[in-house]
């Protein structure tokens, strides 16, 4: 046996596709676009080129991306005084600021003065609160992510047992969230699992459908899986590789090589859920502009 | 075997009783009280009585109550009016609206107009989504009052496996919110089942602590538990019973006879979990009059 290879980047090509066909037809009935604001502060090497990439799926969407670069020097008056002015900005229906900000800047403060009606990244307290309770509310794009690989691959999820291992507020709670809901493609029971977990090996056996997102490589080993499950791996790990060029390269939190045989389907990393984000960005986006079309 | 009995009453009268001392001293400094603001639209005869014996608990602990009675024939916008009259008035530190409100009223609309920072009853997107992200926030008050016996009985949390069964917004939900984070009496592995579950005997027997809050009397049945755990019922029931002068009996969710013999532990109904809601409400009345003084 080996396991189906859950294909991120395929699906998440696929759905930027249909939201380029849906902008499309959006500015064709009422000639507007979305905007999406991107801000940077700082030169973190690996946020650039986060942000680069957001940017690009934006053009390829028919997004207008609003580029704003801040210097560490300007400080949080600088961003705050931004933000306000993008809250009220017809024109930008989504407001994405790259995380971790640097040094003496207040990531939670700073989100909590996004719009919540802007705040695509479904960081907002507003947002995490509302999909908690299971109504309308931007999803982070991660498990969001998750959630969508899971439903273009028909995988069962109803009545079925997830197990996340990690509590983060980036992808363990709020997927634990999305896929304890009622509705299509949710009805999961759901387990959170940690670091002080006791018995970790039995709860993730008890997993049809087992989650990593803890940030260690290859931390899951087949021996945690139980033949059949579904493995989906959320870790980007950079490990010293002096084969490469570039002499690391990034692995996810599954132990990939000996949980292929038993696992039942599996994403890889890279190409699995990492696509996924951005494409729930843009998705995040899109709905966005479409509410600020309906209250027109 | 027996297991030891959870005692509500006891640990709610404690509680109250510090939260009164605590008050008095909050008063010798500062001759000021906190005040609770009790709304009651139209006349539930159930929500009369939960109306009044918040008030008597707020007389007990020295927070002044205050009263405001709507009929369902003033319709939303008065309700919209009060509430916005309370959120500015500096008396006032705790707003509480009963609910279910009546027909015609939007429940969900109603609570978000609530000053988060008055949101006593934890019910607010915001503090919802601020206790499930791991910060400061007011918690809803039924599930902070397990965490509250469970703390007080000096049941070990970290690292056990806590199964609810039930996804409800006022219990289900919060509860893993609060058992699941980082800190002292949490730090806990934590499941949520419901009515899609499958293999629910074999999840809840996997529990070192179930909670049901499912509202189905006598649901939990000795087969379901294993021997050792503790068993905390947040069911309310209402049984007819013809022997009783009201005609009725109040049951829990778990069949507690069969229950007893199994568990280690294990909450009655009524005195287990019951009485410690208005207590932590009280409570959190109390933190944010203590937030109040704090700013001025």
């Amino acid at each position: 046996m080996t396991a189906t290879l859950i294909d991120g980047k395929v699906v998440s090509d696929k759905l930027l596709l249909e939201l380029a066909h849906h902008v499309r037809g959006l500015h064709l009935r009422t000639q507007q676009d979305p905007g999406l604001a991107v801000v940077l502060v700082g030169d973190n090497p690996a946020s650039r080129v986060y942000v680069e990439s957001k940017k690009k799926a934006c053009a390829k969407v028919g997004i207008n991306s609003y580029d704003y670069r801040l210097s560490e020097a300007d400080g949080e008056g600088a961003l705050i005084e931004l933000i306000q002015h993008l809250n009220g900005d017809p024109d930008v229906h989504g407001i994405l600021v790259q995380l971790p900000l640097p040094d003496g800047f207040d990531d939670q403060k700073i989100i909590e003065l996004i719009d919540p009606a802007k705040d695509v990244d479904g960081f907002h307290p507003m947002n995490v609160g509302r999909v908690w309770q299971g109504l309308s509310g931007f999803k982070s794009c991660t498990p969001y992510g998750v959630f969508e690989l899971l439903r273009h691959y028909e995988i069962p999820v109803e009545g079925k047992h997830v197990v996340i291992i990690g509590r983060s507020n980036i992808v363990g709670k709020p997927l634990a969230s999305i896929l304890v809901q009622r509705g299509a493609g949710a009805n999961a029971t759901v387990t959170i699992c940690h670091s002080k977990s006791e018995n970790l090996v039995a709860l993730t056996r008890s997993a049809d459908i087992l989650v990593a997102a803890i940030g260690v490589p290859g931390f899951v080993t087949a021996e945690m899986v139980r033949p059949g499950a579904v493995v989906v791996d959320v870790g980007i790990n950079r490990v010293t590789d002096l084969n490469t060029k570039s002499g690391y390269r990034v692995v996810g939190d599954v132990d990939f090589n000996s949980v292929v045989p038993v696992a039942e389907a599996i994403t890889p990393v890279p190409g699995g859920v990492g696509p996924m984000t951005i494409a729930m960005l843009i998705k995040n986006t899109v709905e966005s502009f479409e509410r600020h079309l309906a209250e027109e």
